[in-house]
């Protein structure tokens, strides 16, 4: 029997039993002696439009049900190396923002003083502000990769400096960011003004719009990246809005034109080698997509985060070879 | 031609086209000159469940479009009588819910000193207090008919003041309310404590729980309340969820053993000739009905308050007569 | 084995298999030797507000899957004593509603002819005008049970006399209706006047308005209207939107304060004794019921209404007869 | 601080967060030491028309964080006096039924061993008989209230003894039902013989169809069910079809014309001073209401059980006493 | 404050609230004044398999709400340098198609008189025939790109000449099109007869079947297109059933291995620098996408056409440079 | 009047309308004197996570109505050249799952010996099982195309040999494949261990993973494998879930990174000329894809085998020829 916790596998109970725990793996009340902790932060009140992220950790949990431990593309065994459990909800404050954001900040402290890296169920993106915050206390500035539609560092919304497009420009504020090290990949849409990314340009961080992606592998540009990273500490925050609708639908702000799982996988699974410190996937929606198919691919994206955190191997590839 | 707005007919313009204002009434800047004013109040960062409610009146006004302007049971025919249009939304923060409760607050202000009677299309709960606020300060304390699965009397939740399980808590704390003619009608379901709804019996309010409507025509509780309330102001709030979820399947905190459309019909009905001052409909949740058909059920409570407004004549019954 | 045509049953082929006819009867090309045809039209030219009809008659033959051959509460048993067929689908022309109307009463001119009695699945209920049209023809003028939320006696719709807001105007013009034997039962909702049911009522008819129908069974109204019609021939056109939305979500035209299942089985067999000549199930709309039950529902009173044709016994009651 | 366990309150955690185990209880790896255990079931395997129950008691379980601890209606607090647990799910065999029936016996065994009252989220409804045979095993023969569409009392499904419309015939054969205080409430629908129910108006078992309950309040029916069934220990069996499709259209064989939630309650609240031994709420398919509606009343239904059993005081009503 | 009308901003109200108008633009009662006009045409007579366009319109207003005024791809600002409005819908005859294509040319000729460019908001792709009429009266015949599944050039449909699979055989017919300059793209699927494409490429029309367009940018496809074009006057016509299903699920007739939002994206900016007189988005079906994200898509592509109409200037680009 | 069945054509019925037989072909009794039979399978009792698939068939067949006979990409033209019919279901035990895969094997053993090609709607994956076992039975080993996200050779599931993960791992034990002519292509997501596809590739079967198919045509890929096959008999086993979520939703074991439909229909076409000696497409889970598009993708994919199967001329291609 292995030392570490393994998820509750489909010959022991059927899929569509079981807790739902994310993998099915088993709870923990504290990180202590975890080396990796998923997170849910069940949270819309960030959300500009659609509403329903505040249920996103519960359906994504619900559907990584099917997810086995080893991943056939990479070879990667996470629970051969690493001591996983799923460490419940951050009791946020529903009815005020503001404070969500401070109890947040705190909750991830307490996790990172236990010396687990966090893996985030979200909710709605604000919640990256307060976990960068946490990340640079702990680790001084951190590299950012940042997948997403929107670029998410507008000065404030509606007035207010806590919004789910607004974390980036908070965490830059608050000194959490390598500002030579920032990508944002996927960025498309509408603005409020054709400068709208040209701030981020400013501050020397990498844009690179979805337009940029149409048509290609991302492999190349996760090399760019992993060599500009180096072994800084990097934070890597996805947005599933930065799906194209078609493969992830059940999301609040669609921007036509986005990525694909293909990409997603290759970003992800590109950044193998990095020293992450911590991730999130956010902005699963479920009332828009019933099928639960949009929170499955989310879980299925933070089981490939886990796939390439530091001490997890990956394995050659043992694909056909054919030339086609 | 009318002296009054009159709602787009259908052989004017097909039910599926045409503005989606509220019965495709004409849209208005202010209140100024009207007799009604429809408002949206696209809100749901007070729902402590499942969101959405913010998505209400949008979907109450598209739903609305199959109204027709006279009332076939109780011959009402408000657009002979009354001057209504749909004033459009209240410009909430969406990112700061006790903002948002001044925001309101001011907005109907303004409304009531123009001298029109506000029927809004909710958002959740918490926007009744301050309307109840701006209520009083026109026409002090009035009474109230709140019909609702929750006496939404909480002291606080999640130690917040506003939210929507407390906005009569408020109104009472703040004076709006006068006591002895206060109905709670529909109330059911769990609570967090045997006494949950004994405070509101404290302060002289008449609780009428589902139970004791269950099998039976309200027409008579309605001669209670009427005789009860007899010249007051009465403000009437409609909470969605005193239906069963049968009737009203797109809400967010849903409480089995609710009313039946037949009741709420009855409960308003029964309101001609009371003093109306003002009106909500609450709660309703598109994502969780994607038919349409509670906001539809909505839009028709909407358009029953407006047929019982004084100054709305009721005719005389036609019905059959048939003794079965 | 029987002579008569027998529904697959459950334990030869999965209810989920099985060929998509209605109650999974054999497909017949003609009415040749039929007692009783079950006919699609599968049209919603003539709706006025949410399309989808069209596709009612496919949901409804799906859905019908589940029924058995035998009646539990009246002991009915019409595969003993009836030939009946699916016949199919009438093939009318999707781009004009009023060419649609002569194909439909062509159509219904024939089946009549080969002496079949039609139960018609639609489709919307412009429909019953050509089959009234055929019954004439065939049977004189008839009496008339209709159930319904709205009248269906405009004179026109936008300027047209095909729509499915009209049928009833247009078969009285044509003479086919015993005036004296019509009973429209389950009208509500608003209108473009206060008279809108008065021209109903000019004709003689009985109209029983939803609101009189509130909290009583049935029962005692069908034998008033048993009572009226005697002997002479009956048609029995039944909109699903007669029921309230709770118990038939998915339809285009919804009206709240509606019919409950209960009445509209009370309503169905009560018809039981009386000389139907055909009968229709209209206005299912799938796309607002993506549950099916709605169709269900549908094809449910379908077969009640097979359970009373001419020549089906009803059994005595084996209820418990324990009083309470 | 309770000696029992305790529901997780909105108060500590919001209502879409925290863990997804019944009313957020905490979970247990067994039945020691607790007086009620949760059990979920999934499995669909037995179900003969639409599938998907496998999926129930994941969405009973989610959806019922609403549920508070206190019971408005009834008084009943029955964390108070008992300790109650989730117990999690039943690894059934997905692949083969037969052998999940004798999987469900033992586990049921194990539990009733340990002397907790087992409540069962199904689950299709084949799984009511192991329960029952563990039952017997345990108390001898029990009496039965069941409350369903169907009787369930086939003597095969398609050749087969496991199925869902057989498991009452099973317990009958292995002796584990008392015939003259069995109950069977809500039966209706088609059938494939006029004498379907009669099979068990022969044993003696009382069977009240559904149209016997139309208009009426149950508690009359359920003071005669006590007075019959004294102080025999009884099982309740509760199928969420019995419920009309209005109020629980998330199931897999509807039959129009059903029981409402009203009757519902009634029905369980009237179940208060018998001495139950166990509970089941079977057949709830997500699939078919992805509004989550059907399962929260499922939970509701589990809740009310709760409710019910030995040891838990009823309080007295605090109605208003109103009379109308 | 800009002499043009602008969306209302998100700042000033949430992106949940405001007018269901086009981009939340002012409502116009006539074109007077405009360059641009946003129009609806609810309508589905046309369609012949799943119905449901006729409530594209209202559904495309609404998901159009995200819609900021600046495009961060081209850098296009339309709102900069165009009157635009949204001018309401079309009243189409509901229940009579042929008279719908009267009622449209009309209705285009007074908008084109008025001198502003229209963009409509489908509907059912017969409002193109009309449409395309009154162009022709208004420039003479127009270059027409076409983006489509299917061909649209039947002779007839069910012996019609008005359906949504003729409109392009129609406008050949009189005169509307310059037939070498006209492009159909991504057309695909099964037909009547190996030749049904043969006809379109026998009057010198460019035919590209989606099977060519498969992997690969179109953007040099567009280069041909606008030098073929020139300077002569082009209308674009756009299916959103080109597309396919993965990225536009809610429409009515897909066909399997369509265009990407990428290609979508590619083809409209390949515009730019075209005399473009009008477009269209056709064939929305809300029922068949509940999310609204085929809508949303739609409202994109037509604000992508407002971004290359004339007068529009396209920014340099500002992507990352970047090469992977 | 062709000689071979025709599809109903859209001229002669309304597609909305007509039998819902595959492709709305007549129905027939036996394959006797068939080319190819189309045969539905309507099972789920094989699925590990989501169900549904039994409903697969009927919606699969619903869907197809919008199939014309002629293909325009490749020009075959399979009812000018071949009997098709539509045989029904497979009467399989619902309760008990080896029981059905013997029904099934005696099913297909007829078929083939009337000389028919099945092409086959399921229905979950373990049906393959039983129909290679009869296609050895009557052409020997074949090879085999198996294009799925999953490798399905799995020794057991839950202890058991029948189940949806298993049909190839049973039929290598059986000797129904030639195993330097089995292929699979599509495979990826997690595994319980990294040996998972391994066990295949000792088998000489050739693997071909997703992420080798991203970015790419696969025409390529059908050459090298019209290669290796030559003339040997071809059995093509299509799981839906190869394609990635986005092209289609509806299917219960979803992973991401899969396939587009372009690649399906190259797969597809790709196989033209080789002998094919039956076909499958299987885990079309309706209750996931309610819009249907899965299920109307998956009748085109059976349609596309159709085209490909031998005697089935392909024309040259009518392309524009444009470079691009």
């Amino acid at each position: 029997m292995s030392q570490f916790n393994q998820p509750l596998g489909g010959n022991e109970m059927p899929r569509f039993g079981g807790p739902a725990t994310m993998m099915r793996l088993p709870a923990a009340a504290t990180a202590e002696g975890l080396d990796v902790a998923f997170i849910g932060i069940p949270m819309d009140h960030g959300t500009s439009n659609r509403p329903g992220t505040r249920l996103g950790p519960r359906q994504i949990r619900d559907e990584s049900r099917m997810l086995r431990p080893y991943n056939m593309a990479t070879g990667a065994a996470p629970f051969d190396h690493l001591q996983v459990a799923d460490l419940g909800d951050v009791a946020i404050n529903t009815f005020d923002l503001k404070k969500s954001v401070e109890i947040i900040a705190d909750h991830y402290r307490q996790v990172l003083a236990q010396g687990a890296i966090p893996l985030t169920l979200g909710g709605d993106h604000t919640l990256t502000w307060p976990i960068l915050r946490a990340m640079k206390e702990r680790h001084g500035p951190v590299a950012l990769i940042h997948v997403d539609a929107h670029a998410d560092i507008n000065e404030t919304m509606f007035g207010e400096t806590a919004a789910h497009g607004c974390p980036f420009r908070r965490a830059w504020e608050e000194g959490c960011l390598q500002n030579d090290k920032v990508f944002q990949i996927g960025l498309r849409g509408t603005g409020y003004a054709p400068e709208d990314f040209d701030w981020a340009r400013g501050q020397g961080w990498t844009v690179v719009q979805a337009e940029e992606c149409w048509w290609k592998s991302l492999t190349g540009l996760m090399e760019i990246v992993r060599q500009r990273i180096g072994d800084a500490p990097v934070y890597l925050s996805y947005d599933i809005d930065s799906l194209d609708s078609a493969f992830a639908p059940g999301t609040g702000t669609v921007e036509p034109g986005g990525l694909t799982t293909w990409q997603a996988l290759e970003i992800i699974r590109g950044c193998a080698g990095l020293k992450i410190v911590g991730g999130d996937l956010v902005e699963v929606s479920p009332p828009w997509d019933p099928s639960g198919n949009t929170a499955l691919i989310g879980a299925n994206l933070l089981y490939e985060m886990l796939c390439v955190l530091p001490g997890v191997p990956q394995a050659p590839s043992r694909f056909s070879g054919l030339r086609f």
